[in-house]
């Protein structure tokens, strides 16, 4: 495990060093912690890896773009990789091995396998990014068959993806704990996330206007407003104030992510729209 | 884990028990060997558990039914169910524990994830039976989940369903080593299978017809004889013979099953055909 000369924190890059130095940490008796990300890290993904050291021993992070969860036209190209400066962050919060896996080591030429989810997966990011779901499941199963974590933890930004990592993991009696972590804001209330670097300083002032208007329509729900007439008013604001297209914004079932009705006891509402040339998501309880 | 009064070989049927007893085995650093089976055993099973005793140090043996892989159409209710039988046997050639899961256990009524593979996946079986390999491939990625093996022994009587998954398995990183076993044969050739038990005392005389065929297809690809005639004449004799339909009779690559040309080193040749109600399978290496 070469440490960098910048950062003490150790790298590994395939799969043989990752297993050796993970059966080191299970060899010890070690709880292993486990905060899978695509790097561009922020504050967000620092409070997971935080969470992830009272729960477990040793946190291993990694940081993979992955390209099963881009469909051509989307950013895969242009997402933000900084990897120096994700090391001297992980570095910084007590993260104990940084696995950065090759592209062409996760996916060889010859690749054939899936995990599909129904369900959760169905609609929202499913209906505007109809290969996202598979591509995260896929990733997701992989990287939890290398590192073999006894927990894991997901930020609740990404609120569908928590809801679809936690289905497969049921589903498929994988023997790690998903947990899930409330979402980091800055202070007018945006969600921290790697894609706000695409904002221009005009668009970053008028970003977040989407949480104002999660949290007028959640007031409304929860004091018995008319429910259609919110979500409407929040879309016709969201265009009004330079957003555009509105993909949706919509009141779910909080755990299985159906259409909520009147009789829905846990509520969440998810919203993504289009900001110039940025797509950004966000979600809150209700 | 309550034996039963007929056999000493301890039997689960759920997975909080499973997980109980395989934590056990692994707290005393002993390498645990998996048979995956629909039950009806027989001799072909047998051969698989005595390999994997020489290959673990306990063997855990699934019995399950898998609905998943069973058409509406196919013989899901009328495959046999010989769970004492089956526990003698395996109790005769040392298996440690029987896990005999509940299918409402296995597939609650929300259960929205499944495996797909392409590649070894698409074509033969997959073509005659859709869902199958999903099927397959769902239900052997929650056994394997559930049992942790180290390793797991398939017999290459089901050829195909052995690649899928190893394919799997590979892609997916899978902590676990898959082998694959030679089919087992009756005096006259004919493979064993718990289907055989279908076949009338007629069709049964009739049913060693496939493996010789299988045989003179091979012998005629070994001494450079023209395959497509050689194929043809196989599946006219097995019409004449009294089969019908027959599904294929194929020559393939033996790794990816994709179609053999004049180039392709390792060579499979695969078959499938009716006999009365009876689907029967068979490969061999040629």
């Amino acid at each position: 495990m070469p440490a960098s000369a910048a950062s003490p924190l150790p790298r590994v890059r395939d799969l043989s060093a990752l297993r050796a130095a993970v059966s080191g940490f299970r060899h010890k008796g070690l709880r292993i912690g486990f905060v899978p990300t695509m790097g561009a890290l922020h504050e967000g993904h620092l409070a997971l890896v935080r969470h992830a050291k009272t729960l477990s021993d040793v946190v291993v992070v990694s940081v993979f773009v992955n390209p099963k969860q881009f469909a051509p036209h989307e950013d895969f190209d242009r997402y933000p990789r900084t990897e120096d400066k994700d090391a001297q962050l992980l570095e910084s919060v007590g993260a104990n091995l940084l696995y950065l896996p090759r592209v062409d080591l996760m996916y060889p030429s010859v690749f054939a396998s899936s995990v599909h989810v129904e369900g959760p997966a169905r609609e929202l990011e499913g209906t505007f990014r109809p290969q996202f779901f598979d591509g995260v499941a896929t990733v997701v199963m992989k990287l939890f068959n290398q590192v073999q974590p006894d927990v894991a933890i997901f930020g609740e930004k990404d609120y569908q993806q928590l809801q679809v990592v936690k289905t497969f993991v049921r589903d498929l009696d994988l023997p790690v704990q998903v947990v899930g972590m409330p979402t980091v804001r800055e202070a007018d209330g945006l969600a921290l996330s790697s894609r706000n670097a695409y904002l221009s300083a005009d668009e970053r002032q008028k970003a977040a206007r989407l949480i104002v208007e999660l949290n007028t329509v959640a007031k409304a729900v929860r004091s018995g407003g008319q429910r259609e007439k919110a979500l409407s008013a929040a879309k016709a604001n969201l265009l009004a104030a330079g957003f555009g297209p509105v993909d949706y914004v919509e009141l779910r079932d909080a755990d299985t992510l159906a259409m909520a009705d009147a009789q829905t006891q846990n509520l969440r509402l998810l919203a993504a729209a289009w900001l110039g040339k940025t797509r950004l998501i966000d979600n809150i309880a209700v």
